[in-house]
C-alpha cells in the first residue's frame, strides 16, 4: 500500500498533469472510472501503472477484477503493477478533485497521419486550433459515438494528452484510431490522397447542414471555439457548411456543432 | 467611476453568485459581452444595473451605445444607470474570472408554467435533476437554436440564475420562455394538458431516435447528468428514446444528446 504522498513516486506521476513533463515522460494520466476500464479493454499493451484506492476496490470489484486480469495477462517479460493506495496519494497525483478511485498511467495511443486515413474511411473529423481539452475530448466522444473512422488533431491544437481532455473523452480516446501533429496541409493534403472531401463546419457557412452529400467520404474540418476556421484554411475546404439555427441563438458551441454534423454523417451512412 | 473593491455596492453584487443571495435581492448577475448584449435586446426592462470598465467601452463601443440607449430609453418614472468601474472592481464583483469588461444586474425573467405552454407549442425541452449549470445552460442555448418553443426546469434542478448557467447559456435565456419551480407531476400534467407528446431520453431507451414521430407537438424530458432518468419518471412517458450509438461510446453526454434529440424535432418541424 503506497501512503507516503510526498514520495518520487507521487511527484512523478502528478508532474504529468504538465505537458512538457508528459513529453519528456512519453507518458501521461488517465483518470476515472470509465476512462480506465475502457483503457484496459481498448488498450491494454499502452499500460504502465494502475493506481486504486479501497474504496474503489470495494466499489466495484469488476474494476479490480478487470485491473488484476490485466495484470496477469502481461507477456513473460513484462511486469505489470496495481498499486493499492491511500486516497491521499492518488488525491496527490491527480489532476482533477475527483478521481473516482482509479488512476493508470499509460503511454500515448496516437498513430501516424497515413495509418489513420488507411482502409478508406467513410467520414473522418479535424480538429485545428480547437484548444479547450474539453471540447476536444468532446468532439473525440462524439466522434466515437457516430462511428467515425478517425480523429485528427492538427499541430495547433491542445494536447491529446491533456488530463481535461482524456477525461472529457470517458474513454473515446482508445475506441477509434487518433492522429496529431501534422500540420493543417499536410492533413489536407493526406485527406485528399485518401479520396476524402473537405466539408468546412463554421457559423459563417452558406451551405445548410441538409443540403451537404454526406453519403461520399468525407472529413469535417472543426475550429476554434471562439473563432471559428481562418479563412485561409475555410478557403482551402470544397465547402463550408453551417448547421441551420431556428431561434435567435447567435451560434451552437463546437462541441454541440461537432455533434450534430458527426450525426448528420452517421445518418447518411447507415 | 466606481474604484472602491470595498464598498457596499461591490460586495452586494458579488453575493450575488450564491443561491440564497439572489433569492433574497430578487436579482441575478449577467456576466459577458454576449450576454448583456442579449440582455438589453431581449429583456430590457429586466435590468438595475450595466456595470463597464474603459477596456470594454473601447474596444466595444457599439455595446457602450446599446447600453446608453438602454438607460436612455428608460419611462420617465424609472431611473437606469451604467456605470464606469475599474477593471478591479469588476473582476471583484463577478463570478469568473474573465467578466470580459461588462457585467448586468437583473431580475428573474421566469415564467409560470401555463405561460410557457399556451399558445399550442411544437416542442418544448424538460430538465429534471439537471444538476451541472453548465449543462442547463447549455441546453437551454440547444433549445433556442433549433427553434423550442419553452424550456421547463423542474424544481430538483440547477437554480436558473446560477452565474455559471447564465454564462453557458451566451444569452438564450432571454430568447424564449422558460418556466422553472414546478414539480415534474405538475410539469407532466400540464404538458398532457396542452397535447403534447412525453419523449423521455436515455440512453437505455428502446426507441431509437430516427424511429420516433417528432411532427407531432411534444416534450422532450432530460435527466441527471450522470444517472439519466428515475425509473418513475420515464415510466410516465409515452416513450422512452435513446441517440444510437454506431461506435464504442457507452453514452453521449447531456448536453450532446439533447442538441442531437433537438435538432431531430427542429429538421421534422421545419
Amino acid at each position: 500500500m503506497i501512503t507516503n504522498v510526498r514520495s518520487d513516486r507521487v511527484k512523478q506521476v502528478k508532474a504529468l498533469g504538465r505537458r512538457s513533463a508528459r513529453d519528456k515522460a512519453g507518458l501521461f494520466l488517465v483518470e476515472g472510472r470509465q476512462a480506465v476500464r475502457e483503457l484496459i479493454r481498448f488498450a491494454p499493451m499502452s499500460i504502465r501503472d494502475v493506481y486504486l484506492d479501497a474504496e474503489a476496490t470495494e466499489r466495484h470489484p469488476d474494476l479490480r477484477e478487470l485491473a488484476g486480469e490485466w495484470a496477469d495477462g502481461a507477456p513473460a517479460n513484462v511486469r505489470r503493477f496495481v498499486h493499492d493506495c491511500s486516497p491521499q496519494v492518488l488525491a496527490a497525483m491527480c489532476d482533477t478533485e475527483q478521481p473516482q478511485g482509479i488512476i493508470a498511467v499509460a503511454r500515448p495511443i496516437d498513430r501516424p497521419l497515413a495509418d489513420v486515413l488507411a482502409g478508406s474511411p467513410k467520414f473522418v473529423v479535424i480538429c485545428t486550433n480547437v484548444r479547450d481539452p474539453g471540447n476536444a475530448g468532446t468532439v473525440i466522444r462524439g466522434a466515437d459515438a457516430t462511428g467515425a473512422d478517425a480523429v485528427i488533431l492538427s499541430d495547433a491544437s491542445v494536447d491529446l494528452y491533456n488530463p481535461k481532455l482524456v477525461r472529457s473523452s470517458v474513454g473515446s480516446l482508445w475506441h477509434l484510431p487518433i492522429s496529431r501533429g501534422s500540420s493543417i496541409e499536410e492533413i489536407f493534403a493526406a485527406c485528399r490522397a485518401a479520396g476524402l472531401t473537405l466539408h468546412a463546419a463554421d457559423g459563417v457557412g452558406e451551405t445548410l447542414l441538409p443540403d451537404v452529400d454526406l453519403a461520399t467520404p468525407h472529413a469535417w474540418v472543426m475550429g476554434n471555439e471562439a473563432w471559428g476556421l481562418e479563412p485561409e484554411v475555410r478557403e482551402q475546404c470544397d465547402d463550408v457548411v453551417r448547421v441551420p439555427i431556428y431561434g435567435h441563438a447567435e451560434s451552437l458551441n463546437l462541441a454541440m456543432a461537432a455533434t450534430v454534423c458527426l450525426y448528420a454523417s452517421a445518418a447518411a451512412q447507415n
